[in-house]
């Protein structure tokens, strides 16, 4: 049996007729994980768990790096303990690039890696592991570098959610001068939208090669002050931004966007959901969403 | 108050008269850890914990990782939480250059690191957080990359001093064709004397600059191969080796050798105790040791 994909960071979408098993565990539990593999017989594990947010590393470092490095060591003894073909994804996030000096490269797969938050590292460590594991013990694993996902039923913890969700109250709400609080957004990231990347994660669970690492990125970069204008446009609306010292972090990257052309070479993926598109349906969510579940 | 020095994988040597304040303590648990910190008031931290072997981190990953990765985190939180101006020095390894294509180059600091075991990679990732905590926080941390130790007071968990016993103890035996069972004795590793290590540590404290990475090593390399015949000649005896599958591990590098240009440099450090010496004092040690302690 295959494990099917939900995305944490989105709404799982119920009206999509997928049959889903869940078993809700403590990955930080070996045992356990190591019964539910045998239990299972999963011919593949997508490793998406768990905390994704490079805000939440800041605050809760400790954390993020249990949940996100931690549990992935246990997954792996695991496997390796099972000892069965399991081709595992392990993803990892273009926020492992972190810091170039010069700053307006596209990074490529081999580039060196200069983690600048928590979360970046526990993401660096857990790539890290998988190619001890891989070559140490032959374990089937592909790792991932997946950047900034965009999308309808992304959680507002995310930034883009977060501002679309807002920018529809405030045309709701009929606000004349509407003012947006932010973080900075001169900070320009390379946006793939959450569909792709699932067809990525399955192609690559099909063809990708084994202990290789993927980019899933776009390809090209907008800063968070371009995308807020083009929601503002979509909803035929202006929009005042403010930054909110608060929502500044202690580093940030200024410039991260990806060469996807080791991808779109081994499995043949390719990004087919445009921006304005992602854009689209991602405020047409939090439009049908309503202010009444928010 | 200053920290003082206790070399973890030696003995500590009680006849130097040094006055030391111990409290033991789980480096897990947070909160004390801040507490301690708070009490003690320290210049310096002198983070050497804890599980420093390669063989124990195969045997034993999520240990491994626990106890030198989220350890150290947590003596980042600790430290970072209670705001003083402490100096953090933060151990790492030679191991974490890893696996080189060529295999016969001079590990520099700004070198990438390809580390190929649990416990290389558990402090590679160390080394990105004290690097994470130094930018973000402005957190005064130094950094080494400390290699192979060498030394009278070594547990023999470790390689030399492991040879050293069994040489010493087949040459009191009288044995007529001594057999020594080893794992590949083929690779090599640059020694450094941890008489040394500790001037190296002192130095770093007072002089180290802020943020930086320095190898501790003596700048060549030997097999294992040699450094037994060199304790065999001392011992004046001859001495077969038979490789034990057993002690094969899973991935290991080949050649480990570092420049030590940048500490020269920065703080005028240098290696003082030549291999040769290390060896007779490590010989000693468990001559004297005799076999009843063991």
């Amino acid at each position: 049996m295959g494990v099917d994909i939900v995305q944490p960071g989105f709404e799982w979408d119920r009206s999509s007729h997928v049959q889903l098993d869940f078993e809700k565990t403590d990955l930080l539990d070996r045992e356990r994980i190591e019964k539910i593999i045998l239990q299972f017989h999963p011919n593949y594990i997508l490793h998406l768990a768990s905390y994704s947010s490079v805000a939440f590393s800041w605050a809760n470092p400790v954390k993020s790096f249990l949940n996100n490095t931690n549990i992935f060591l246990n997954v792996l003894e695991a496997v390796h303990s099972v000892n069965s073909g399991i081709r595992i994804l392990s993803i990892g996030s273009s926020e492992e690039y972190g810091d170039m000096a010069g700053g307006d490269e596209i990074f490529c797969e081999d580039d060196a890696l200069h983690p600048i938050s928590p979360y970046a590292v526990a993401r660096v460590s857990q790539e890290m592991l998988s190619k001890v594991y891989a070559k140490g013990y032959g374990l089937d694993i592909v790792m991932t570098r997946s950047f900034n996902h965009i999308g309808p039923g992304q959680k507002e913890t995310f930034v883009i959610a977060s501002f679309a969700k807002r920018l529809v109250e405030m045309k709701k709400s009929g606000a004349t001068s509407p003012k947006l609080m932010t973080g900075d957004i001169s900070v320009i990231r390379d946006f793939v939208d959450v569909r792709d990347v699932v067809r990525a994660y399955d192609g690559l669970f099909k063809k990708g090669r084994r202990g290789e690492i993927y980019n899933i990125c776009g390809g090209a970069g907008n800063s968070l002050a371009e995308i807020i204008q083009k929601m503002a446009s979509i909803l035929e609306m202006k929009v005042f931004t403010e930054i909110d010292e608060k929502l500044i972090r202690p580093s940030d990257n200024k410039v991260i966007i990806g060469s996807n052309e080791k991808i779109r070479r081994d499995i043949g993926w390719a990004p087919e959901i445009p921006l304005k598109q992602s854009l689209e349906d991602v405020i047409h969510f939090w439009n049908q969403r309503g202010m009444t579940h928010s």
